[in-house]
This record gives C-alpha cells, sequence and structure tokens, in this order.
C-alpha cells in the first residue's frame, strides 16, 4: 500500500510541508496549488527536494470549473490548463485533479460535460498528464460520484478516470458501495478524510472540519474496503481541511495522519474479511496491524509531584492503604480495592502533583507494544535497576505516559518492587472507575485516534458543559464494556489548559459511607452550594431526608432512564482531584449535568 | 428605557456577573438557573446583592418542557415549578420564562398547551408570579412566536403572557411585523439577539454563535421598532450564548453589552420614524444617540516605536516628504498627497514600531465624540501643552487610539505644531485606501459593535485567506463611498496576534510608477514567488510583457467584474509593513487573492 497526503494537510511553507511528509513515512503528496503558488521555490527546485526526501508527486490541484460551460469559457479553460500542464511536466507530476465545475457551469448536461473532459484529456494526453474527475458535494450540476463516473464512461479516453474522497460521497450520504462497479483501472486517485457528525452546509463543513481517519463519525474502514474491493491499489492519500491542523507543527500532525493511514488500511483489511463471503479475492494488499487486545481495565494510575505529602494525607482519608515503598526509588504505593495509586517524587523537582502515567492491564502486552509500535507511538523510556520488572510504555499526545501491563495469575510482577508496606484489607473502594485527561485544545483529536487506533477504545458522543470561563468539550473513549473509561475534556481555548484540573474517579460499593468515614477522617470536600440540592429536589421525587443526607456529604446524584450515580469530589490538589462514585443500576454516564457545578466550586 | 441583560451572557461566577453588569450600567438582570444552582450564595444573599448594586432582578429562565405534555408529567411540572415559584419569591422575582417544550411533549395541539399553561398560571398566580411563554426555534411543536401568542391568548389568564427573542424568531425567518398584533400588555418580556449568517442547525447556531446587537447580521433596529410600535414598555433585555463571551473578562464583555443596547435603542427609534407615516403615536421612549455624520476619510495614521528610523528611511524611499518635528515632542510628521504618518517615540520605551492611533475627519468633531461617549467608550488622554490643538480620542477594543478631527477650511490645526519641514510636493501618492488592523480574537465581535456604533461603519461580508500557520478571517468595516475602509484581521488561535503584522495601504495614482521609483531608491520589497506570476499567466489574458512588468516590480494583481487592483508591499518592521495600491475602473475589494502569497513570504 502506498501512502500519500496533500499539502493542504499540514501548516507552514510548501517545503516545511514536504520535510515532514518525509519524515513521517509517506510515499507521496498531493500538490496543492496554493501551496505551490506563495512558494518561493520554483517547480524545479520542488521537484529536486520531493526526490531527494524520497517523495513521489502523486498528483497536482486542484482544477476547477473545467466542464459544462459555453464554448467560450471552455476555450480559456483549455488556456488555463495547458499553462497548468506545462507546470506538471516541470514538476514531473502526472495525474491533474479535476473537480466538478461550482462557478461556471451553465450546461446541465452529462453529454456536454463528456465532451469537455473529453477534450481536457486529449490536451493533455499530450503532455502525457492523465485527469482524475472529482464530483465535489458541493458541485452545481455534478455532486455524486456515481454520476461522475457516468460522465467519465461516457467522454471514454484512456487518461481520464474518477478520484473518490470519501468526504464528498458520505457527507451527501452517498451509498460507497457502487464504487466497486467502477472498474479498478478508472479510479485514478482516492482521497480519505473523516469528519465529524455536524449539521452544516457542506463547504463549510469540508473546509473546517475534516478529520484524519478514525477521528470522526465515518466508518471509513468500510469505504475504503468498496475502494479496494473494486480492485483499486494505487494510494491511500488524506485530504484534510481543518482549522486546527493548519496551525499545528506539520512534522507532529504528518506523524498523526500516518497513524490514521495505517489504521484505516487495517481496518479495511478487516472489513474485507468479514465481507469475504461475497466476494472471490480481492485485492490482500492492505496491511494489517498486529492483533492486539483491548484493555480489560486500569493497572495503576500515577501522580507525580516534587512533593507528594499533601496526596498521601488524601489517599489516606479515603480508605487507600500505603503498599510499601520503592526499594530504588522515591516512589509510593497506595492501593484500595483493585485501585492503585503510585506517588512518585523521582525527577519531579518544581512539579506540582500532575497526572503523569496510567497504566492499562492487557491481556498480552507484547501485542499491544507491537501494534503501538506500527502506530508510530512514541516509547517512553524509564530507567529501570536490574532485577526491576521492565515495564512497557508509550506516550499519549498529551505527554500521559501510557503503561501496558499484563495481569499475573497472581499478585502483579511490578509490585514486588514495593517494600514495608502493609497489608490491604476489605474496604468500600473497588476500583478505578474513569481516568479524566484535560487535552489542549490544539491535541484533541490526535488523542481520540490515538486511544482509537493504539488501545482500540470507542469514542462515546461529544458534551458540552458550561464552566465559568468557558465550555467544557468532554468525549469519553472507552471499551465497550466499560471496564476503561477515559473521559477527555478540553479546555476553553482562552485557559492554559494546566488550569482545568485532572482527575481520577474511583468505584466504591457504598459511597455514603466512604463520605461520612472521609469526613470523619477531615476530608477536604469541594463545597457544593445548597442551591444545588434545592433545584435537586425540584427535578427528582427524592425524599427531603435523601435530598439532606446527600446536602450534608456533599454528594451529587444524577439518574438516567436505567439507573442513579451517585458521587462526590475532593478538593483540587496541584493539578488534580479526586472522584469517588457509585453507580446503580445500569447508569452509563458521568453526571455531565452536575459538571457545571464542579467547576463553578472550583474556578470559584 | 430599561436595560437588561441574561446572566448567561458572561464568564464568571454569578455574583461576578452580578457587579460586571451593575458596573456596566445595566437596570436589571435575567437570573439564568444553571448560574444560580451552581452559586455557592443562597438566593437571599443574592438578592441583597443585587439590590445593593441597584440591579432590579427582572427574570427567571428557563422553564423547559411545561406544556403539550400528558397528565401524568403534567402533574411532575406543577410540582418541578412550585418548587421554583417558591424560589422566585424568595429571589424576589415575579416573572418566570417559560420555553416551548422540546424534550417531553406528545401532544400536538393548542387546546391542551393552553389548558397546562393556564393551570401553571394559576398555580403561579398564587405565588404573585406570572409566566412568559416563548417558542423556541427547536421547539417540538410550537417554534413560531405566532403560534405561542395564538396559545396564551387562548390560555386567557392575567398573569400569561409572551416573551419575544429575537434570535428564534429571525433564525427561522418568522417576519417579525405580526409582533404589532400583539397587544402591549400582553408581552412581558423582549429578548436581544443578534448572530452571524450561518446555515446550520438552529440548535447548535444559537448555543454558540449568538451575537450582541450590531454585531451579525440581523436588522435588529427593525425587530426593536416593531415591538416599540406594539406599545412594549419593559425592558430590552441581551440573552447572548457565544463561546467567545463566555471565556473573556465579564467586565468588559458587560459595558460591551451595554454598548450594543444603546446602539439598537438609536437605529429602532431611526427606524420608528422612517415608519411614521404608517403609525400613529408609538412610544417615544427609545433613547436616542447623539447624531454625529460617518467620518469622510483618514487625516492621519501614528506609529509609535522606540525608534523609529527605520521607518523614516522607508517613508523616504516612498515619496514620502518629512513635514517637521513637533515642538515639545520627539514627534515627527510625513505626508505624501493627502496621507499623513506621524512617528512617535514618546513613551514608547522597548516598543517595537506598532500602529498606535488613526485619525478620522469628521464633519463635526465634538457630536462625534458626544456620541462615543453615550456609547460609552473610553476616553483617551494625551498630554498637550499650553496651545496646542487638543485632540479627542477614544479607545478602539483592541487598544488603538481613534481621533476624531474636523477638516479645517485651510490647513489641519494640529499640523502647525510641527516644524522646521520641507513643503509638500507633487507625487504619485494622493491618501490612505485603508488601514489593516489585527484583532486579537477575543476582541473581534466587540470591534466590530465599535466601528458599526461609534463611527457608522458598516461591516462587509468576511472573508478567510490561508496563511501559513491558519486560516485569517478578514471583515471589512467601511463607509458606503469607500472613504474610508478598515480591514479588521484575526490571527488564529495558536498565535500570538501580535505575530501577525498590521499595516498601512495607501493610495497611488501610478503604483509601477512608484515601485519604480523605490526600487532605485533600494526600497525591500516583500518578494513575490515566480510561481505567483506563471499562475496569473495561466488565469488570466494578461501579456506577457504585462506579467514581466509586474514580476520586475514585485507587484500583485487582482481583478473582479468591475476593475483591477495593482499592490505591492514592503517588508515589515516590527508590527508595521505598507503597502501601495492603484485601483483601476470600479474595483472594489483588497486583492484578497493575493493574500495567501503575502502571508506566505511573510512567514517563510
Amino acid at each position: 500500500m502506498r501512502t500519500s497526503i496533500a499539502t493542504v494537510c499540514l501548516s507552514g511553507s510548501l517545503t516545511e510541508k514536504l520535510r515532514a511528509c518525509a519524515a513521517a513515512g509517506f510515499d507521496g503528496v498531493e500538490i496543492f496549488e496554493p501551496d505551490l503558488v506563495a512558494a518561493i521555490q520554483s517547480p524545479e527546485e520542488i521537484r529536486a527536494l520531493a526526490e531527494r526526501l524520497g517523495l513521489s508527486l502523486d498528483l497536482y490541484q486542484p482544477f476547477r470549473d473545467a466542464e459544462g460551460v459555453t464554448e467560450q469559457v471552455m476555450a480559456t479553460n483549455l488556456r488555463r490548463a495547458e499553462a497548468k500542464f506545462r507546470l506538471m511536466n516541470r514538476l514531473g507530476i502526472d495525474l491533474m485533479l479535476v473537480c466538478s465545475n461550482v462557478a461556471t457551469a451553465s450546461l446541465d448536461s452529462d453529454e456536454v460535460s463528456a465532451d469537455q473532459l473529453g477534450r481536457l484529456s486529449d490536451l493533455a494526453a499530450t503532455y502525457g498528464i492523465r485527469l482524475a474527475y472529482e464530483a465535489l458535494a458541493w458541485g452545481r450540476y455534478v455532486s455524486d460520484y456515481r454520476r461522475a463516473w457516468h460522465i467519465v464512461r461516457r467522454a471514454d479516453r484512456a487518461n481520464l478516470g474518477v478520484c473518490l474522497d470519501s468526504f464528498h460521497i458520505l457527507s451527501r450520504g452517498h451509498d460507497p458501495a457502487a464504487i466497486e462497479n467502477i472498474p479498478a483501472d478508472k479510479i485514478f486517485f482516492l482521497q480519505l478524510a473523516d469528519a465529524p457528525s455536524l449539521s452544516m452546509d457542506v463547504l463549510s463543513w469540508s473546509r473546517h472540519h475534516r478529520l484524519f481517519p478514525g477521528e470522526g463519525s465515518w466508518d471509513l474502514g468500510a469505504f475504503v474496503g468498496h475502494v479496494a474491493a473494486a480492485g483499486y491499489t494505487g494510494p491511500l492519500s488524506l485530504e484534510v481541511f481543518n482549522d486546527t491542523f493548519r496551525q499545528t507543527d506539520p512534522i507532529r500532525t504528518a506523524a498523526h495522519a500516518r497513524r490514521s493511514l495505517a489504521w484505516v488500511a487495517d481496518q479495511a483489511a478487516r472489513w474485507l474479511e468479514r465481507a469475504d463471503g461475497d466476494r472471490t479475492g480481492g485485492p490482500t494488499s492492505l496491511p494489517r496491524l498486529t492483533d492486539a487486545a483491548s484493555p480489560t481495565g486500569v493497572d495503576f494510575v500515577e501522580i507525580k509531584a516534587e512533593n507528594t505529602g499533601a496526596l498521601e494525607e488524601l489517599l489516606g482519608r479515603l480508605d487507600f492503604g500505603f503498599r510499601g515503598r520503592h526499594r530504588t526509588k522515591p516512589v509510593t504505593l497506595w492501593s484500595a480495592g483493585e485501585a492503585r495509586v503510585i506517588l512518585n517524587e523521582q525527577r519531579a523537582r518544581d512539579q506540582v502533583p500532575h497526572l503523569a502515567a496510567v497504566g492499562f492491564v492487557v491481556p498480552e502486552a507484547k501485542a499491544a507494544l507491537a501494534r503501538a509500535g506500527e502506530l508510530g507511538a512514541n516509547p517512553v523510556h524509564r530507567r529501570t535497576y536490574a532485577g526491576e520488572v521492565e515495564l512497557s510504555a508509550v506516550r499519549a499526545p498529551d505527554g500521559t505516559e501510557i503503561f501496558l501491563d499484563e495481569p499475573s495469575a497472581t499478585e502483579r510482577g511490578w509490585m514486588a518492587e514495593f517494600e514495608h508496606g502493609e497489608p490491604g484489607s476489605e474496604c468500600l473502594i473497588t476500583g478505578v472507575d474513569h481516568v479524566n485527561l484535560v487535552q489542549p485544545w490544539q491535541d484533541f483529536d490526535e488523542a481520540v485516534l490515538f486511544y482509537t487506533s493504539v488501545l482500540g477504545l470507542t469514542a462515546a458522543p461529544s458534551t458540552e458543559v458550561a464552566g465559568p470561563r468557558g465550555l467544557v468539550r468532554s468525549q469519553v473513549m472507552r471499551t465497550c464494556d466499560g471496564s476503561v473509561r477515559l473521559p477527555l475534556n478540553v479546555a476553553p481555548a482562552i485557559l492554559d489548559h494546566a488550569v482545568l484540573p485532572q482527575h481520577i474517579a474511583f468505584s466504591c460499593t457504598d459511597v455514603a459511607a466512604l463520605a461520612e468515614r472521609a469526613r470523619s477522617q477531615g476530608l477536604p470536600f469541594l463545597p457544593v452550594p445548597g442551591n444545588y440540592y434545592e433545584d435537586l429536589a425540584a427535578r427528582y421525587d427524592l425524599s427531603s431526608d435523601s435530598i439532606e443526607r446527600l446536602r450534608g456529604l456533599n454528594l451529587l446524584y444524577d439518574r438516567d432512564g436505567s439507573g442513579e450515580f451517585v458521587h462526590f469530589y475532593t478538593g483540587t490538589i496541584g493539578e488534580v482531584f479526586l472522584e469517588f462514585v457509585q453507580r446503580r443500576g445500569g447508569y452509563d454516564g458521568y453526571g455531565a449535568g452536575n459538571a457545571p457545578v464542579r467547576l463553578a466550586a472550583q474556578g470559584g
């Protein structure tokens, strides 16, 4: 499988973009015309640079408003195209993207369009150039790939084919299955983009909100599967217009883009396998990733700080037991039920308490790590000493270290390194319910792809919560069974994301009893306003006794169709606070309705 | 006219919001329920604070999903409402907003809705409370204010009326004229919001993109005019859900909001005057602003820096003549035609060159200043010395000082303070074509309102331009005749706005001759890539001689239906560069198509 990417996906100058694409391991690029026009380098220099970097120049794009026009406009178009064909010869590009006409089309006729594209192709042929005709979702007359293919077939030129773009097809809700009816040698190019589900005009949606595959709401595995089933063996290319990626470091965005192609190829290969019954043969050139089962739970969370004393005190008031001190490092282990918290003061000078690492239990650590490597995840290197267990970790986009640890039959291997602790005892806490990671806005989409592709988590629908300093966007990444839940919160742009604290939520068998015990220990709860409880009484038919009990313990309450949720928060220490939750019945949420109250209490 | 604002418009805690509203001079507020629920203060404390601040609590909102429901749900709703009525009694609020049902409506019947709202009103009456029923644009069955009024009329309760919200009416394209058919005593409340013209689902549009009147695309003067013509004399209130205002300083946002009401009241009063022929009498309680004609031109621009030497050199190479040194300050004046540039080194320690002030020619400076004062514009105080002309200025949202200067019959008064200059001579530059001010993204909407209300400029449709570090949004504020043009550019969020330079564009009679002269003087032009000229040749039927002449002088070219535009840029000095433009025929743009080339050259 060859990989490609349009230069418009990245920030920077054209030469910066080319270097970033090469560094990320792309095989080729699409040259987006405005990037070339604005480049100070000559076409020959760009060609030579790409050659040195080992990048093929796969496509020149776009050529607009070519067909469906009067003969007078057609004459101008041929002149305009010929200048671009000459330029393409200098660049060494033999394929041009021709978009369906938006601005100048005046004739809604397949006959006219086929005739005009045919003549354009004949002119292109004299320069050794092929044309890939694409139906834009907002094309004046041609906005459906099936009609574009119909016109191409009618024009019947060897150097004229179609370009398929997942955005233009899926945004209009067109069924991609008919792609399989197009002969493979007529699919000249394939452009991929994902997108969030939005209800807005398709042009704005396309220009601002495209995402890399795996970050939006479309089934791109199936889409690529249909194209592969048609027999297409050309490059998988990305064309993503996105306001964020236009601003962020191109080196990082390119790596992130490359990860999305590795993921989507694997998804497509799986889709083809599943659909195999219907098909005979079909190409198998789509590379698979190592199969790795999703995590089955959270093994530990690590909080790092120059001084973890305040956290030790907090945990001590909350049913956590001291499980020992690491035999070689200034690190302590605390646990309660299946919840394990590591407090780490190693190399933490001047650092306030923050969530540094999350350990996940995976069935096969080796496979999970191999898969993460294939997806270009950055490995984490921690110094270990002789006899210590070597844990494997990769770094998430926000810098959090993600450990991948196998369950051992008895106690976890790494726990043996902690000495002089107390034995665990019965307690009200059972484990980690969810870990809430705050994301800088520019890392959010990358994080969604990271957790989707590396850990196999699924993105739940995102919500927005009003805080006193702006809207906080929250998207939960989780396993189907809910054994791993990672809500990702995005801070308002004006806030430094570090201002919004992260948190770990622990599940309990009896959150009220835990709160009562903690209160008697002097726990600093996050205070909940009295108005909240009055509103609760208005909204739900809870007895006044229940309300008073909730109020007395600073407990918050939520309910959905299938159950109830009771929870409380501690105050914030550094950049971290803790939450304790009890799910009753089939409640599957996170008390989002209470989040504004929490944010107000934290921001006040 | 009484003024009010919903607490949801502002960031911060409820008490911060109340203080900001009082500081901005609002008469009252709408209490947005989630703000109260999240407040740590009791309802009594909030009531007492508002009383001390001199703010009336005008409305409690919203009560959702009240009507069109089964009797079982209705029983819950009455219980829920009664808890809120009790709360309102404690707050001392006698008016509640009841939104048309979105979530629980199951009966699409005016009869049922009228009956249920009637019973809710009867219950409210026992608490001395009135209900204002509002059709949400996305209400399940009731989404048109005319239907809401029909239901209210049918329910026929003294304490039940309608609430009109410009967003819900104008977003659906409903004609506001029928508001005049509603008896004044049945319009219980009026909420105002403007909005940009967007094509997206109305709920997201409402939740994220509302604007204060004067910042969007609707004619709110006419809207308020219709409501006033109906005889409404209650408060004009603002309800603006906006992602930006949720994040920004509430003191500043409240002042900005208050300005929008002063402006919209004036617009409505004018609208009523114009529509007077159709009406008899009608209320005249809408306060007018002082009439002040829009500026007729740019008097001067001022660039400030610790050292303006590089700018002196630049101006000297570009037909500008030295017109003297200020007799008491380290300030020099340069001019060419009607373009005047002041270079100011006073109190500019460590400041790189930046655009500090723009002087506008206004027919009556006194009236313009009075109007600015009525709109809450911050006056600028500069030290003047005996015998010096006192210039009047206000500060724009981005900090730029805006001077309002009358034309004198002969030379401008303030120019006499500059001594030992050379006399002006014939030159190719005629004046200032436009001044481009870069706005921090959070100040943009406020800037649009400022220039609309204070200077009477009009917002042209906004455009977006791709730069190497993100999309730059550009909106031109201008007079109808184009004698004053202020493009406002908004930098991508990730960039400090100061990274995007501002510029002054000067109009010329012969931009090619000016460029040639400047080149012979050694001017540092902004270099234009060769690829740009090749693209130009492909796009337009310009002779190769013309193209070569453009290329030789680093000139850029644009064309629209009515004329041509030729221009060039200097390099950037500090945060400023200069542009020189020549408009031919009726060309009315700014060469936006060339902006990506400029941004790339500046960012590379």
